[in-house]
Order: C-alpha cells, then sequence, then structure tokens
C-alpha cells in the first residue's frame, strides 16, 4: 500500500480528505500543527478523526505562531470576527500557513518515503485565503519537485487537492458518503476546550450553510447560547 | 529603512548575508531555527552574531524535527561523517529543511511588512543540498508570490541569496571586508555546547579550506584533539 502524508486540523474539509485518501488505498500519516491556534479543540478532534477513519499514524508537531502574531487565530488581541462573511481576506488568515504546513508534510513524506500529500485546500466556500487557490497549489509542488533528495533521484511528489472546486455542500455530501463522522470534527475558529461551535465565526457559517445546502442535519455541537439553525 | 527577515543559522554563511544586507541598508529581522539539531550551539552563536552586527530583532522559533528524523542532525542514531566529502547527497541532508525555514521566513516577514527576505545558500563549495540550489530558491519565490495577503494585494516578494554563487573563500573575502568577527560563527556539524568544532565533518572541511584558500588565519574554536590545519 503506498504511504501518503495527510494534512489534517481537526476541520470538515480535512477529514473528508483523509477519507478520500483512505478509500483511494492509501496508508495514511497524519499531519496537525499546534501552531497556538486559538480553536486547538480542533487537535483533539484530528486525533479523534484519524482514529475512526483508520489512519496509521497522527503526529501533532509544534511551531508557535504567536511568536508572529497577526492573525486572530494566533494573537489573543484580535479578536475573531462573528459579523458574517464580508468582501476581501479577513484577519483570521494567518501568514504563509499552509505553506508552512505543506512544508512540514513534505519533510516528513521524504522521510517517510511517500510520494503523495493530500491538502483540503478549498476554493469555493471559503475565505478568500490565497494559499488555497489551485494556482499556489501548483506552484508549491513545483517548487516541491526541487526542494529535496527524492526528486533529484527522480521520485515525483504529487499534492492531491481532491475537494478544492467542490462546495461545501458537496464535500459534506461527499464525506457523508464515504462514512465520515462529522460530530466529530471541529471547524470552529473559537471553539471551547470541549470542541463546542460558536456558531457566529465565518467557519461555523460556512460549515452550516454546508449541511444546510446538502439537506443534511448539522451534527455540530454548539456552545450554550449559539445562535440556532 | 526597509525591513527585512534575515535566515540566520550561526555559521559563516548566514552570518555574511546578514552583514551584506546590513550593509545594503535593510533593517534586519533575524529568524534561527531550533529545530532539535546536533550542533545547537549554532543557535548561540547566532544570537552573537544578530547582535555584534545591529541586527533589530532576532527571534529562535522552536520546531522538533527529530519527529520527523531521517538525518544525522536531527536523529542521535544516524552517526554525522566525518571521513571526508564524497559524492551524492549526505545523511547530513534534512529533508526539506531549507523549505521549512523559508515557510516561516515568509510568515514572518507578511507580518513585519517585509518584502525582502535574506537567504545564506551556496551551491558551489556545499554538500550537494537540493534546496541550495538557484533553480530551487526561484521556484520558492515564484510559490511565495501566490501565497501570501500580501502578494495579492500587489507587494512583490524578493529572496536574495548574495553569496549562492561564491565560494567559500570568496564569501569569507566578502564577509571579512563587511567586518564579519567569524570568530563568532559555528559551522560544525557536532560542535559541542561551547560551540567548539570537531574538525572532522563535511561542514569543517568545507570552512577550513575556505580560510586557507581565502589566504586568512582561521579564527574557529576547535575541540580539543580535533585535527590540526
Amino acid at each position: 500500500m503506498r504511504k501518503a502524508v495527510v494534512l489534517l486540523s481537526g476541520g470538515l474539509d480535512s477529514a473528508t480528505v483523509l477519507a478520500q485518501a483512505r478509500r483511494d488505498g492509501y496508508d495514511c500519516y497524519c499531519l496537525s500543527v499546534d501552531y497556538h491556534q486559538r480553536h486547538r479543540a480542533e487537535l483533539a478532534a484530528a486525533a479523534n478523526v484519524a482514529r475512526a477513519l483508520g489512519a496509521t499514524r497522527h503526529e501533532v508537531i509544534a511551531l508557535n505562531l504567536a511568536q508572529f502574531g497577526g492573525s486572530a487565530l494566533t494573537d489573543d488581541a484580535l479578536a475573531v470576527p462573528t459579523g458574517g462573511l464580508t468582501a476581501g481576506i479577513p484577519i483570521t488568515y494567518v501568514p504563509a500557513r499552509n505553506t508552512m504546513m505543506l512544508s512540514l508534510a513534505l519533510g516528513w513524506s521524504e522521510v517517510l518515503g511517500a510520494a503523495d500529500i493530500f491538502f483540503g485546500a478549498n476554493a469555493v466556500d471559503y475565505s478568500g485565503y490565497p494559499d488555497c487557490r489551485p494556482e499556489y497549489v501548483k506552484a508549491f509542488e513545483t517548487m516541491a519537485n526541487l526542494a529535496t533528495k527524492a526528486a533529484v533521484e527522480g521520485q515525483r511528489l504529487t499534492i492531491h487537492t481532491p475537494i478544492i472546486t467542490l462546495s461545501k455542500a458537496e464535500i459534506i455530501q461527499r464525506g457523508t458518503a464515504l462514512g465520515v463522522d462529522y460530530s466529530l470534527t471541529v471547524s470552529c475558529y473559537q471553539a471551547d476546550a470541549y470542541g463546542h461551535a460558536c456558531g457566529m465565526c465565518d467557519s461555523c457559517r460556512l460549515r452550516r450553510a454546508g449541511f444546510t445546502s446538502a439537506g443534511l442535519a448539522d451534527p455540530t455541537r454548539y456552545q450554550a447560547g449559539a445562535p440556532s439553525v
């Protein structure tokens, strides 16, 4: 069975991607990053998702991006917006986060002898983050194929983004068909320690609209007082 | 004054690059990575070099690459070769390390509002590491200019590699002219806690040959019993 590194945040998208990689026959090594994110509960969710979907291994690596700051997800002084999606890239954008995560996945994949990385980027129902777009992923893949000893020795690395052009509803439908238990996942940017969602941040809004549009019950565990569907 | 992020390992090459960036008029934010490297003494050296060359700030970020292993620099079970340089990429290669470091520099530069990163890669007197070659750096720069909010908003990022085509002797000559005190730097892959060098690893050999070829005294502090020049 071919090995793959799967970037697993603990959210809905990457859980779906892990399920897809498993269905495609990969031996999955899941990587999560403890980057001092406000919604640290997603890391426990990632561990549960990895177990439920039969990952071979789940590694959490620490990288304290609070040292840099500049995002509402890593700087406690910046509030997470809760008023609804607006135009432009919101303050929840974490500078170069996906580039860092893909770089870590690249390094681990080389050590493992894996030629495949799965990445749950989505460029449809998203917050306009530049490092979720297909042209970015392609450029990272090109760079990666010049970066490593494995590449120099002729092994071509592929970055799989199986949900990048799907709507949130389509992602949920696909994951449901693949057996993902979305009640295990945490998408909320300000989830509490139990993984309960606020229901008001952009990530909660995109997620809830996805379940509604997919015609499926929303299994998200909300905080007391969170707005009802 | 324009801000720049300078990747500073504590070794000879990146010290020279910092001196060049300072001479070029940049306000320098130095970044070192504590990646569980065997030669951890280079981090103290980096702090001393940053201070000596007038850096504005020096940040050390931790990233435990021993979790991945696969290199003699991060896995205690793999010995550092001391028999002299050989053909091919040696076991001191750390999978995707420079991609990770450049990614961190990219994130910090965006938070700082800096459009310039200085990187001490060298593709002449080196160990054949793929992520030191000009074509790799170019591909990273292309990717970086698709990755960030700053790029989307029109700010072009440049990765400066002022010593990439110089010989080790030329690097030392340039740094000496720029006032670098190389006695502060640590290049040895298995430096002791005081930064004293073994004199036998590839990095020590390249460094010593560089001083000899440059016709300059080698200020390196060697361990007792290290082979004499």
